[in-house]
């Protein structure tokens, strides 16, 4: 704790609050004054201060058990108005549920945000593999399709960071050579498909292509994700580009009454 | 902007990050920095800093069009983890399905957030009466049905708070009497039904009933909203609350393996 003081000394109040907000995940809904201090490295009464301040705004709240705190409705009602959330997730899936109508397979959708792949929506199939991905949930760039795509599309200020980052292997299967990688990237541009093979999870492989705003910018990536060995991983390319292609139709017309979707990559 | 800075002195840099966040909403969800200064009343510099944090962390984004902000993913992340935000609609939604496959009205789902009923979901009934409600939108809750469900269940302090604000007439029909409002609140105690005929909108009314947690809590209100003059409201309540009733059972399943929904009323 004394440590964490250090850590935060002349850093904004902001970058405290969010850092709380960002405690919270998928796997740590519900946390104490306690976790959050120890997770933040924030000494217990600033933690307490902020906890407070977010519980009388709404973003945090306390649970019914007394004992912790939670995301609160407020933040969900703000995050329902985030375009690249709740609005293209709408938009794609009902080309989601075509695609895993004609392959059976698990269906994912995911955004750039930051340096990792953030999962909109998934539809799991029925006896389809077991994936890490859930809604919500991230993943990195350069071991996954939708990473891929959207890798392949961003500006090329992020592959430098990534690549200045190392490429951390996660399988034998795992793209760690840069130029293997910069490759690799360079055939989804040019074929509107991207490929991933075990480089994730063993047994587990992921085809995926772009869907496109209206003034051409990359904003999402549909994925089917299935069981290593069912076959040519490419014999689905062209149902993925198609449900990808359809979606970018609808999307392009949700812009042309709502404005565009894309993100402004000023970094 | 000069009267902004003294309304905004000896407040918190917290608030002042939500005031900006607070600014967007359904009907604005892409502001430029002129408009977010405007509407918060802080100075553009403040606003401009605030807003260059905000984006760095995620919870705003630069538009596509590059002139405005909107609301992160970051923000989408986040909130889909609010227990009483994606969880309850995802437990409720079926159980809103049955009620609309029913009766062929609007149906809407609302949790008590602060002093307003917010609307987690609504299903728009084909030739339904057009509703003033929609999903991450707020209505008073001394008009509506679900309003009247959820105030009826709140601490006594809430009641006590908005009678002390005065009760705003919406319609001729609006109740405005505090006794009036704590006898109709009695009433759906007892019967777990709630009623509200043109009190928030001339030609709408709407039926409620509470959706009940594990500890008895009760954390949300299902309603059915229709035209006035289409038969007797009365007719609508057993379906309404039988619906609740189901939604509560599947609550309280859910939170024996996810913990409690309910929130603890500590103000």
């Amino acid at each position: 704790m004394a440590g964490g003081s250090t850590r935060w000394q002349g850093r904004s109040v902001i970058s405290k609050a969010v850092a709380l907000l960002d405690a919270f995940g998928p796997s740590t809904p519900e946390l104490s004054l306690g976790d959050l201090a120890r997770i933040t490295g924030l000494p217990v009464s600033t933690t307490y201060r902020l906890a407070t301040e977010l519980v009388e705004w709404g973003g945090l709240e306390r649970a019914g058990s007394g004992t912790g705190y939670r995301i609160g409705v407020r933040l969900w009602e703000l995050g329902v108005l985030a375009p690249r959330g709740a609005t293209l997730r709408e938009v794609a899936l009902p080309h989601m549920q075509d695609l895993y109508q004609a392959t059976r397979e698990n269906v994912h959708l995911a955004v750039l945000d930051g340096r990792e792949a953030l999962y909109l929506d998934t539809i799991a199939g029925r006896g389809a593999v077991p994936v890490r991905s859930r809604r919500g949930g991230r993943l990195p760039l350069h071991a996954t399709g939708v990473g891929k795509v959207l890798l392949a599309h961003a500006p090329e200020s992020l592959l430098h960071e990534i690549l200045d980052a190392g490429l951390r292997r996660y399988t034998a299967h795992t793209v760690v050579a840069p130029g293997h990688l910069r490759r690799a990237l360079a055939e989804t541009r040019r074929t509107g498909i991207a490929y991933a093979r075990e480089e994730m999870s063993l047994g587990s492989q992921s085809v995926a292509s772009p869907v496109t705003g209206s003034d051409g910018t990359v904003v999402a990536a549909l994925a089917v994700v299935l069981r290593s060995g069912r076959g040519d991983l490419r014999r689905l390319g062209p149902a993925v580009r198609t449900a990808a292609i359809a979606a970018s139709r609808s999307l392009q017309e949700r812009e042309r009454l709502a404005g565009p979707l894309a993100v402004r990559h000023s970094r």
